[in-house]
Order: C-alpha cells, then structure tokens, then sequence
C-alpha cells in the first residue's frame, strides 16, 4: 500500500506523482461514458483523476496517452491457471501483456492431483507476482465421489482448512449441483463451511431451472459460467445470480452478452471470464482481452464490455480496491493504442509499468519449486495392447457407445471374436480408457465412443477433468499403450501415437497438468499436438475430446476410471447392457 | 437464519414455505424491469421466486398480491437515529409500516453527548429489533476539536475499541473533511484504522471537488451525502464515489437524482438515504419512503427508485445478502398496494409479516435502559438574563453579524449603551448564545445573527450539531434565559419562550436528543414548538436555524460554545472586529 500521507499530497498536487498518464481518453466504467482525463499515480496507489488541463500534474515520469485510452486493468473471476498449463509466472508473464491484472483462479486440477499440497503450491507460485492472483478454494476434489476416483478427497475439513489462509477468499465453483440440491453430505457440509464464514460461494450449474435453480441459489452459491445464451443471462440474472460468461473459443458466450446487452442497452452484472483457456488459443486469440475484442467487434460499447470484465469483476471478488480508474483504488490500468483491436501500449499493474507494446518490461520469476509429489504423479507401470483389449465371454454384446460428444447414448449389437470386442470393424468407434494414475487403485474404465473423428493411432492425456487420470482413445490396442507409456515415463502431458511411434509429445511434468514454460512455447506443442490428432482424423478439438470425456459433471454420458456414467442419473452403467 | 436443510426443501418444492406472497408483479431491482412472480419464504429467508404458474407454491401462509406489486425491503445507508428523537424501537414502530427494514445508524449526536457509553447505548438499544440496524462508529466526536467542545472526545483509541465489536461495520461520515486532506493528527489516525481493518469509510463532503476531493477520496473516504445537483451526481460518480442523496424536506435531492437518471436513463450507484429527518416530517411527508415516492412522482422509473434505496444501498454496506427479492437472500420484502403513491399493504421484515396496511403487527419493544448519565445530561445551573447581556467596554462596537443563515458575514457598527451592546434597536438581529453543557467548562459563545425572523421571546434546544450544546437564539435576554432554564429543568428538549413565560416545549430527556416515546406523540410536540417559534417570528424551519448553528463543518460562519467560527479557515474569530 502506498504511504498514506504521501499519497495525500500527490492526490492534492502538493508532491510530484510518480507515474503521470497525461490527456488519454477515459472509459469510466463506474459511469458508463469516456472522457479526458489526465491520471496520477503514487506508488500502487492512483492518487488523482483530474482534467488534462490541470496545471498540478508533475510526475516523476509521464506517459503521453494523447489519441489513447484508459482503461482499468482486466479481472478475471473465475479461471483455472492450469488449463493454460503454464505455471503462475510464466502465466502472468503472457496475460498482463495482454491487460489482466488480476484473476481469481480455482486451482482444482492441482487439487485433484495432489490434494492440499497442490493448492498450497498454486498458492505460493502465484504470490508477489505482478499478477494479482486471488484463490478459491476447491470444494469438488473430485467432481463427484463414487464415479470417479482421484488423487485426493476434499470434505470439509480439507477446505476449512484452506480457508484458514487469508489469501484463499472463497469456495471454488461447487460443480456437484445435484449433490447440492439433493442435499448429499460431503458437499453440504463444504457449503455450510463457506456459508459460515460468510465468503463468496462460486457455482457451476449445466442445463438447470425452475425449482432446482432456486435450491441451488438458497444455498447461497450464487454463479455460474456454464451458459451461453442471452435468455438465460436474464433469467438467472432475475434470481440475484452472478452470470460469469466464458470466452473460450469452444464455449464462447460473448455473442449472448452481446444480444443481451442490445436487448436492454445495458448488461447488470454480469462478468466476463475464461474459465479453461489452452496455452495456444491464449496465444492466437487472446484471454480475456479475448473477451473484450469480441464484444467491441459485436457492437457493444466498449465501456460496457470493459465494465464486465474489470468493475462487475471487482465487486463480485469483494474487493473495492480495484476495478475502476478512481483515486484510491489500486493503480492497475491499461494504455490502449486501437480500442476497436483492443490493442495495448502499456499495462500498469500496481503502479508499476508492467509490460508495453506486447511485452513484459520484467518478466515475472518462479516464485517457488513444484512440490517433489509433483514431479512423479504418474503412478502407473507400462502398459501392453493386451490392456486395452475390450474382451467379453459372450458370443456378442449389446455394446453402450457413447455418441454426439457425451450428449447420447446408443446401443449397438456387437460380435466378439476370440474373446475380443470386435468393434474395429465399426470405422467411426473409437476404445476409450481412463486409467486410475494416482496410485490408489488399478481402476480402468473402457468404453466405446462414436464420432470422433479417430481413423488410427491413439491420443491421450493425463489432464482430464477433473480427476486428471491417464485417458486414451485409440483405433489400435498396441498405439494406446505407446500412448500412454509415453506419458508415463514423461511424468504426462499429450500424446499423439501412430504404427507404435509418438507423433507429437507435449510433456507437462508438473502434476502432469504443467510445464515451466513460456506460454509461447506451449503453444508450439500443443499446435504440434493438434496437427498430429488431426492426421489421425480428429478434425475438430482434439484437446476438448479428451479433456471432457470424463467429467461426470457434465450431461449426458461420461466414461472415469469407475466406468460409463449417467450424468443426470449420477449412477455408473456396465459397458455392455 | 434458516435452516438450510428445511431452506433448500422449500426451495425445490418438496416441502410447503412459511410464508407465500402469491402473483404480485416484482419490481426487479437486480434486472431493473417488472415481472409476475410468487415468492415463498422458508423462516427469515426467501427460499424461491417462481413464475405465478408454478403448482409448488403451497405455504402456511399465501398472501394474495394480486393487482400489487412487490420490492425488496427499503435499507437506509446513513441516518442518524437521534434527528427523529425517538428511541430505537419507537423508529423502528414508525418506519417498519413505511417500508424500511434496515438503516446504517450514525450515533454521533449520541457520542457527541455520552461518548463511547452513548455509542454502546445506541447499539443495544437497537440490537434484536425487527428493524435490522447497522452500526457506523462516529469518527468526529466533537466534529472540529479546538472550535467546539463537545461531551466526549474520540481519538483512533476509542474508534478502535468501537470497531472491536462485530456488529460496528465502519467509519461514521468524516466530517472533517478539511482535517483529513490537510493531515491533521487526530482525523489522520482515525482514518488510519478504518483503512487497517479494511471497513467501509464513510464521508461528508461539502462544497469541496478538485485535487482537493480527489485527495479525500484518495484516503478511502469513498462517500457523501452533501450533494444536492445533478452534475455533481456524475462529477463524483466518475471519481468512484458512492453518492448518498438526501431526500429531507430542507435538502432534497430527489429532483437532482431525477434528473441525472433522465439523461443517461440510469442512475449508477446512486443511493437515497434520510441523514436527519424531525419527527414531524416523519410522521407527515415519511422516511425512506419519501424518496421513493418523491422519486417516481418525479417520473423516474419505480424500479429505478428502488434500486437506488436497495440493492445499491445493500452492496454500498457490502451486505450480498440484502437489498434484493432473490432465493437465499433475507425476506425483507414489501407488499405494494398503490405504486404511484408508494402506498403498502405489507412490511415483511426477516421472513415475518411485522406490519400491515400502517400498522405494526406486533410493536418492538424497548431492548434496553438508557444508561444513567443520559438522564442527566444537561450540566448547567439556572440562568439569568446577566448571563445573555452582550456587553463590552467600548463606547461602540464593529459587531460581527452571521447573515444569510450562516453563509455570509456582515460588520456593523454598533452602539454600547451602559456596557450593554444596544442590538435590540436592529429589528431583525437575534442574540445567540451557544452554552457548554456538559460540565466540561463554562464556555458560552455568543454572536449576533440577522435574518432569523425572530421577533420577540426566544427559542433554544440542546439538541444542536454535533457538540449538542445548549443554543439559545433571543430577542430577549430574560426570555433567553426562560428559556435556558426550562430546558435545564428537564433534561434537554427543545422549548420556545416569550415574555418570561414558556410556550412550548419538547422534553428529550435521553440525553437532551431523545425520547422514550412513539414518533407521533414526538411529532405533536414538534408541531407546537415550530407554531410557538411561528408565533415569535421564525416562520422558516427554527429547527434546521437552531441545529445547524453550531455546525463548523457546514459553510461558512457558525457559532460554537468556543465562538465565532470561520468554516473554511476553520478559527474563530471575535463576536467584535
């Protein structure tokens, strides 16, 4: 905090300032309108907003923002830094370029791998960094016990314990909705460990109205990123809900909030967040200044787009020190050469001028080491084509296939030939396994999936949501095991095999979610990765394709480690009827 | 609050709610727009908002809101209990009826009088009341030190000891506003632990914008309710500051409130509140209400008046649970039967009808004693009319005359007739006299004052800002002292008298500021001292004239117990040139 009786004087003209930003244009979020302003800044602190042709606006160094504009610094509200599979620094060494200052991330991956060691190591890797890093503290570890093994349980105690921390502000997204609304005990008793501290509850709620809405937001849980029409942002709107909307390239809401918007000619308060942003789409596309861009190109006013994603943020963190360029608040604020491309000349993060034109000024370093648990978390001995082998004693099965991306579920009659499945002979099938990685048991869950696009070869990772187990999907029995022992002896990552050879390897040796890299360098390896999966014949998102499958938190039909699930019925189904 | 098992089952329809309000249109404050909705009510919380249709509503209760409208409960984010002069739980039986179902109290007059003693009254006296009152602890006590002495002192002590207790949510208005942008110690350290503890800090600010307000906001002083023009309204909410309208009779910012929201067709985050409302005016024109109804009559949308008295006042006292008609807020609700006339049927407070068409249902009940030094608060032996005789050694006097109710400062030069300064002669002076009363001293400051409309006799209160000394305003010094007299004889009031004889009086026995009794009983007595002081000449408000008297934080020249006081360079100078 900057020296309060210091402050005062350079916000009453009595003292030079230290950062001056001279004559921009200022999108005012807090009044939804532009107009010029000349900023003061005093250590962290902006010390005055005043009029361009006021005299007492010496600095110690002045940025001439003519022909600019000014902007708060971008909040992110709900995100997991481990979908951009960087660790913190290198994290924020690619987003503040790019305008976010501050973002609350849900480190539930981690969680899921390693427990409370891997949250207090998201932690501690995201403190004193130029980034502002808020946490949350994950509740669903794993989504949803009993259809998913992982490698750690939250119940209550864990979470209240990570509540201790000062710097943890709430409870990360409580994925397990009906577990919530049907009163189940282990996420009841996580909720009313938030409810009684009195923090700020965050939701995640899928294809749910009416009554079981209302329990849900009873509860207290009181948003949600799951949605992506303009209808719903008012109907949940109406109920008090926070609607946090994604801007990920698969999941893209801004089209909605921008419809909504025109529909009323304002927004109320809804939020622009990323939620799981890749590190190659972060680095074509953007984060969420993604976000901003897009709802600009769509037509919204700027100033309404900039506000969903810095002054709605802020509030819903509790924090109303940030998200608006007010003296007082923290001095996190953007330089913006081409508003229309919401192109940056400078990012100041807590008075500091943090990155301009593109880059770091000071590249943000490793704050400290990944735990040695993080290092081996690929519990797993090499496998043989013989354990990919779907086999069955009957002549021939009814064979449940998992069809329109999990959306359905189709039966079909299938031979079995020498005690195999014999479901090669089906050219759209693909085997999908999920093999338990976390050393506590030797579960492997196999099911048949149609319509991804799989030709030959095999993929597979060790970042699945949200137990991170090792999955494959494989044509040939023999490249599912090349897949997977290539991340089994790299600590994880992606893999992409073919004729026994590893076509494109992404190692990510940190819980086998991360790599300590340069986001940029990811993204060349995950390209890599993506153009291999494509000449297996997976057109389309390869990375989603597998990174969803076993999330049994999402409709309709989801393969873990426990086996095929029914999603709305929360239950597991046998691989054959 | 709720029970959260029994919350979520009558949320999702399983179980019947206490209390349904059945197809009322909803004044939606969180979407700003109406729609018909049911609302069913589980203990002190609202469980569901549902669509009139749904066949789950079944209650123990159906209110049938037909044809009516339905709003959150009123929150007034800055009031001081003490203007209205009745003990909490009369306030809480005279606005409950009108709507408001929570306020921000401001005990300043109180500590002002008791000291830390009196703030501790005022909250016990206000705790378990069906009104829910928060508690600010007040930061200028007496206001400006060294121009005004006062019953008590705070320093940073006493404001830290006040915050230790969980139900004090913040600093009460910094009323010196010139002490904290200049740095005085005792203001200085006083801010200081608000921006410690993190707790809200809230302002008053007059006639003061620039690098000057850009400096007070920098302090975290992010607040104020001394604006009356609408482009005041933008110029401070584009600085980050949370403007507070007053809707009184003698400063009404309503008109400015609506014509700042015609032309944006929004308000921002502005908030009504009351600050200080006689009970006469509660009792004729309303509370909160008032601003509601002036609001819309004034043609600003309903939805709009009501959000700016309670969604936008509950996240400005940073309260996610109130302030809005939503599943897992608390049931504070309104049943509307006139919208155009604001005009309830029903005050539901914490998920209990408490009161209906007017009237409560069941009365709150005093919740405590007044501590003993209240009862006898008014250290002052009987006067004569020695003690207001004007008197100096000179054959003639440059009498220093506060004209234009305290704006303007006029020099005139006056006779001496046998020691005595001859004003009477002048027909429209009045002699004032501002007597020390809480045995601290005997200081009595005296000044002439023209334009007050006092013909003869005198009027005199106890209850004067913020040092609530005894202020006597005469055209007669034998009637001053009548007039001294009979509130020294009962502990405080207010009291008009004319030839020796009294003519009216208003016994405030707590304290000298309050009273034991229901707002209409303090209104009759209010309504007769205003027509006693009519009779003696002061057609216009000789309330407001009395109180603001002594205020140093109000432009320009007041008169303290210390003296003649210049506001803006905040000394005192001589009642003589």
């Amino acid at each position: 905090m900057a020296d309060y009786a210091r402050l005062l004087r350079v916000a009453k003209g009595d003292e030079p300032a230290d950062v001056v930003i001279h004559n921009g244009t200022l999108l005012n979020v807090l009044t939804r309108e532009e107009h010029p302003a000349t900023v003061g800044i005093c250590e962290d602190t902006i010390a005055y907003v005043t009029d361009p042709q006021d005299a007492h606006c010496e600095g110690r160094r002045i940025v001439d923002a003519s022909g600019m504009w000014l902007a708060p610094g971008l909040i992110d509200s709900h995100m997991h830094i481990e979908s951009t599979h960087a660790t913190p620094e290198h994290l924020a060494n690619a987003i503040l370029p790019r305008g976010v200052t501050t973002i609350a991330q849900d480190p539930h991956e981690m969680a899921n791998v390693l427990g409370v060691e891997g949250v207090d190591y998201m932690r501690r890797a995201a403190r004193n960094l130029p980034l502002r890093v808020l946490t949350f503290v994950p509740t669903c570890v794993p989504a949803v016990p009993g259809l998913e093994t992982s490698g750690a349980e939250f119940g209550a105690r864990e979470v209240e314990a990570l509540l201790d921390d000062p710097h943890t502000i709430g409870l990360a997204e409580v994925m397990d909705y009906w577990g919530v609304i049907r009163q189940s005990p282990r996420i009841t008793q996580i909720v009313q460990v938030g409810r009684r501290r009195g923090v700020i509850l965050t939701g995640h709620i899928r294809g749910v109205g009416g009554r079981d809405l209302n329990a849900y937001l009873a509860a207290g849980i009181d948003s949600d990123h799951e949605l992506l029409n303009a209808e719903g942002i008012w109907t949940r709107s109406r109920l008090g809900m926070t609607v946090e909307l994604p801007c990920q390239v698969h999941a893209d809401a801004i089209p909605a909030a921008v419809e909504a918007w025109r529909q009323r000619g304002y927004l109320g308060d809804v939020v622009f967040v990323t939620d799981d942003v890749p590190p190659h789409e972060l680095q074509r596309e953007g984060h969420l200044d993604r976000a901003v861009r897009r709802a600009i190109a769509l037509g919204m006013a700027p100033v309404d787009a900039l506000r969903a994603s810095t002054l709605v943020p802020a509030r819903r963190l509790r924090r109303p020190d940030l998200g608006a360029i007010a003296p007082g608040r923290r001095a996190d604020l953007l330089v913006i050469a081409d508003l229309a491309a919401f192109a940056l000349h400078m990012t100041i993060a807590s008075g500091k001028i943090i990155a301009q034109d593109g880059k770091m000024t000071q590249p943000a370093e490793r704050q400290c080491q990944p735990p040695k648990g993080a290092l081996a978390s690929v519990h797993l001995k090499a496998r043989t084509r013989e354990d990919f082998t779907l086999r069955s004693s009957a002549p021939q099965v009814q064979a449940r296939i998992i069809a329109q991306r999990g959306r359905a579920l189709e039966v079909h009659t299938t031979a079995v030939v020498g005690g195999s499945v014999a479901w090669h002979q089906h050219p759209e099938w693909a085997l999908a396994a999920v093999l338990h990685r976390h050393g506590h048991n030797s579960n492997c869950g196999m099911a048949l999936l149609s319509g991804s696009g799989l030709q030959r070869g095999a993929i597979a990772t060790t970042y699945a949501h949200d137990s991170h187990n090792l999955v494959v999907l494989g044509r040939d029995e023999a490249d599912m095991a090349a897949a997977a022992n290539a991340l089994i002896d790299c600590g994880g990552g992606y893999v992409a095999a073919c004729d026994g050879q590893v076509q494109a390897l992404v190692a990510l040796p940190v819980a086998g979610l991360l790599a300590e890299q340069p986001v940029e360098r990811l993204a060349e390896g995950f390209e890599r990765f993506e153009q291999a999966a494509g000449r297996l014949g997976v057109a389309h998102n390869p990375i989603r394709l597998l990174t969803s499958l076993p999330l049994p938190v999402v409709p309709s039909y989801r393969l873990t480690d426990c086996g095929l699930v029914d999603v709305e019925q929360q239950a597991l189904l046998p691989a054959f009827e």
